[in-house]
Parts: C-alpha cells; sequence; structure tokens
C-alpha cells in the first residue's frame, strides 16, 4: 500500500525524543523553510508539520515530490489537505491538546471577567485599584463546538454555577443533553452572556460569528475563541469589542499573527493570547506518544489513527 | 437580650438595597471615617463594616458607646472583636463569597501558569510571542484551608486533570477523603507543583507559610493566596519570587494595599490582584440576601446568623 522510509521532523529535538525510529525508517530535520538536513526533498516521504505557524510553511509541501503522509501536531488541519495534494494521507493531532486548550479556555474567561488583565496593567504601575467585576457563576454559557476539546470545556464549567448550552453543527440529543444546530446561534445569542467558540474551519463554519449573531449578543457578553480565528468575522469582531458594547478573550485570530497596528491590540476590552492553547506542558507528552504511534504503524506497514484525508493508505 | 433600633451602613446604596428595614429598626449611614449621616454615634446599636478596606477602619468601632452588633461582609474577621470589644456580638458573611473568592483562583492559577499576564503585557506592545507553558493539567496541588471556599476550589479543581492534597488544622477524614493537618505542610510541600492558601488568619494561621515551606517547594513552583496575606509571610515570599526561583498570584498580601514601592510589583513571575477574590458580581445578590435574613433576625429579637463573637446574644 505504501513505502514510508524517510520522515522529516521540523526540529532536532523532536527528532531526538522519538529517537530510535522503529523498523527501518529515517529521520531527517526540515523545517519547511530551509534545507532538509540529512536528506533531500526528493527522498523525503512523510512530514511532520511544525507546531506553531504551519499553516505559514504549508506551500512547501508541494517541493516534496514524492510526499505520501503528512502529520500536523495541531487538531485542525484546515489547508492541510490542500497543500498535501489529494496523492498524500494527513493525520490530524486530535486528542492531544484537549486539556491544555479547554484550560486556556477557562482562563481566558476567568482572567476578562475578573479583571485580571486589568491587574496586570496596574501593576505595571504599582497600582492596586479593587473594582467590583463579573463572576462566572451565575452566567449563561453558549458553547459553540462540540467535538473532544469542547467536551472538555464543558466538563471544566460544570462546577462553576453556570448554565452551559451547546451549539454543535447540527441539532441532535446526546448523553449530555440537547445540541442545538449552528443556524440557532443568532437567536441563541440574545439569551447569553458569554460565547465560547472552538468550532474548526470549514466552509460552513467561515465567519458563522459575524455581525449578526454578535449584534445579537447581550451588551456586554464576552467572546471566547479557542478554536479557528476566522470562524470569527475579525473586522465585525474589533467592530463591538472596540466600542466599547462587547469584550473578548481570543486565542486564535485571523489573521495569524494579528498585524502590529490592528485596533483590538489597543482594547481594553480584548484579552489576546498568541495561539497557545495546545502550547502546554501536557502537549510534549501527549504528542511524542501520538507520533511514536504514528511512527509504529508507518514501520509496519498499518494505518496511521486520526486520518482526515486517506491519501495512499 | 438586646435592644438594636439604629443599624449603621456603610453607603447610601446598600442601605437603599434593603429599604425598608424591617420592623422597629431605623438606618444611618456611616463609612467609619467622617461623621454619620442621619443620625449620630451615641445613637447607633449595630454596625455594618464596609467591604473593601474594613481593617483600616475598625478603630471607629471605640468611638462607638452603645455598640451591640458588628457585621462584617467578609468571609474574615480578623482583627473585628478585638476593635468592637466583648460586649458587641459579631457576625461574618461566612458563605457569601465562596463562589467569587473559588473562581478567582482558578483564574490566578491559569493566568499564571499558561502565561496570560505576560500575553497581557505583550499586548501592550502589540506583541504576538507564543511561548511554551505548564498546563495545569499533570499537576499536583497542595489546597491548603478545608472551609467553605477551600471545598468550592477543590470542586472547580477535579475536572482539571490535576491531584490535590488537603490540608486542614488537624490530620482527619471527611467525605472527600483525607485532610492532613498544618504541620506537615513542609513535608508535603516538597510534592507538589502548586500551593494554594485560602486559610484564615489566627495566631496558628500567622506565617505559616514561611522560609521553610517555601523553600521546601520544588523549583517553579506557583504560590496562590486568595485566604488572608499575613498566612505567609511577605518577605520569605519576596525573596523566592523575585529570586525567579518560585512564581506566584495572590490576590491577598501583607500589607494591603501593597506599598508603590514593594518589590513584589515588579517581578514578572509575581501576579498580584488588589483583594477582589469576593468582588464580583456574584456578590451582591448573595450579600444583600444574608443582609436581610440577619436585619430581619435583629428586629424580631432572634439570633443573627453566623455569630463569631456572642456579645450579648
Amino acid at each position: 500500500m505504501h513505502n514510508i522510509r524517510t520522515v522529516s521532523f521540523p526540529d532536532q529535538q523532536l527528532l531526538a525524543d522519538l529517537e530510535p525510529l522503529p523498523g527501518r525508517l529515517r529521520g531527517v530535520v526540515w523545517d519547511l523553510r530551509s534545507d532538509p538536513q540529512g536528506g533531500t526533498l526528493a527522498e523525503i516521504d512523510a512530514v511532520i508539520l511544525p507546531y506553531i505557524d504551519a499553516g505559514a510553511v504549508l506551500p512547501a509541501l508541494a517541493d516534496v515530490p514524492g510526499l505520501k503522509f503528512v502529520q500536523t501536531q495541531s487538531t485542525g488541519f484546515d489547508g492541510v489537505r490542500e497543500a498535501a495534494g489529494p496523492a498524500a494521507g494527513v493525520s490530524s493531532a486530535a486528542g492531544v491538546h484537549a486539556a491544555a486548550t479547554a484550560e486556556l479556555a477557562l482562563g481566558l474567561i476567568l482572567a476578562k471577567l475578573r479583571g485580571i488583565d486589568q491587574a496586570v496593567r496596574d501593576q505595571l504601575q504599582a497600582a492596586w485599584r479593587p473594582e467590583r467585576r463579573q463572576s462566572l457563576a451565575d452566567r449563561k454559557v453558549l458553547l459553540a463546538g462540540v467535538g473532544g476539546i469542547g467536551h472538555e470545556i464543558a466538563r471544566r464549567l460544570e462546577p462553576f454555577e453556570v448554565t452551559v448550552t451547546r451549539v454543535g453543527s447540527t441539532a441532535r440529543d446526546d448523553d449530555h443533553g440537547h445540541v442545538h444546530a449552528s443556524s440557532e446561534l443568532a437567536e441563541l445569542a440574545a439569551g447569553h452572556d458569554i460565547l465560547i467558540s472552538v468550532l474548526p474551519l470549514s466552509e460552513q463554519t467561515h465567519h458563522l460569528i459575524g455581525e449578526k449573531v454578535l449584534a445579537a449578543l447581550p451588551d456586554g457578553a464576552l467572546v471566547v475563541n479557542v478554536g479557528r480565528g476566522a470562524v470569527v468575522d475579525t473586522a465585525a469582531l474589533t467592530k463591538e469589542v472596540t466600542s466599547g458594547r462587547l469584550q473578548c478573550a481570543i486565542d486564535v485570530v485571523d489573521p495569524e499573527p494579528l498585524p502590529a497596528d490592528h485596533p483590538l491590540w489597543g482594547s481594553p476590552n480584548a484579552l489576546i493570547t498568541p495561539h497557545i492553547g495546545g502550547n502546554a506542558s501536557a502537549f510534549e507528552p501527549r504528542i511524542v506518544k501520538l507520533l511514536s504511534q504514528q511512527l509504529e504503524a508507518l514501520a509496519a506497514g498499518r494505518l496511521p489513527a486520526n486520518l482526515v484525508q486517506n491519501g495512499p493508505f
């Protein structure tokens, strides 16, 4: 079915963490920005993408003539299938980031609601300025995204004395209750204080949270995005946040990095983290474990896990 | 048993929230800093303390010749019995702050571990700087304080994939497992990544978390305080944090406010919020409900709740 021999690793450390490679697999180091070290592009069969800013280097996949497999280090895989071409298999790192991303979502919500961001700014001036802020307790939360990370966010919200309403692509019921359809978002928004998006990016979700949904949120509501930036219409969000009507706490944005002259940076109603949802100590043991299993599968000619495009498999 | 007629409220708003007062009770406004409005010190029988900075105005209680009852708006009541004198009853606001304080503890932990504080500083320079940080997932948490707020913190930590070890004044077992004695703190510290204190202040807890306990924590450990500042030896903590060996995320400190020239302000390893644990939207409905019940009890000659000193009751 396939004959994968040479696998590229985005950095020396990751290769070292996985050596010795199983079977007859051979590792080279390629960051998709400069020439590979330890082998040539023509020799590479499989590519492990970098975790950070992978989107920016995807075009380099076109330079690998014999590409058979691409492994992301992220849960999302927007643009990877297109860049790899239909002949290559593509696997995501689904599951690896759930704990780290879900806890960041809670951290962003609590930091923005309770004014921890303002306290950090006050600290720079040695200023002790207590202010009464919104609690997470008693809030109504609208959670868009019911995959692995969405589930972990809902689980972590449970003890915080909140009401959680879940939204998926289509209406359905599961073990945890009712899931609303994404077509109901604008209608639901009016009755909620916090909107969390952890939706993947697709044609269906692109700008799903736009002018209409944002306008439906009540004054002072908080928009949280730990999924993909372009699910939210950044221009529409920026307008509502810089006007002071809404707040946001976002780990992802469109585009990334956010340009230095973007007005969101300067708004005290915005809290921005630089796409670090999955980028925490929980990541390392979990990604090494996944990659190790994937390499074993490739070496043994078995099917890798998390395939989102079959390619030769 | 008592004959309480005139109750002072620290501000006009709180009095307005509770009017009309039950029975024959009469309200005056007294902030314990200037003269009472609507009555004289000689007429006041009961005092509701301000929520913010109550410690600073406690000496004014000595100016009330017929003081029979003092109500705090905080869970802690350090110094209040002494300032009120043994002839007055004293009640705390236990229970009112649990949800708000527990969620702030989680917010401080997540903000410090995941670098949300650094992201806020980066945001001021429009800088997108992703860095790998510690997850809360996989951490070992030592929780000192097993009262109402401690219980709410433990409950909120549960879904975060952590191990929680609880410490109370004495060793015992309860419905949630084993509680270690505070004498075991230094020994336990060595095996934990995060130390949370929500201990009340007493002779026994003063500087309980001092040089010895702090030195026992592993490099990079995080000290969180949402209880009372003086339970931690601030000088010892400052030394460990400014040297870069430990991190802290503290809502309370000794003294408060932290002086503008204190070295903790300038340390990127310190995250400081200005004693806002209970100061959130969850507070208002809960304190108004408690005060309303207390006034009903006083008007009817019944015992108020949460008495920590009996006085005439």
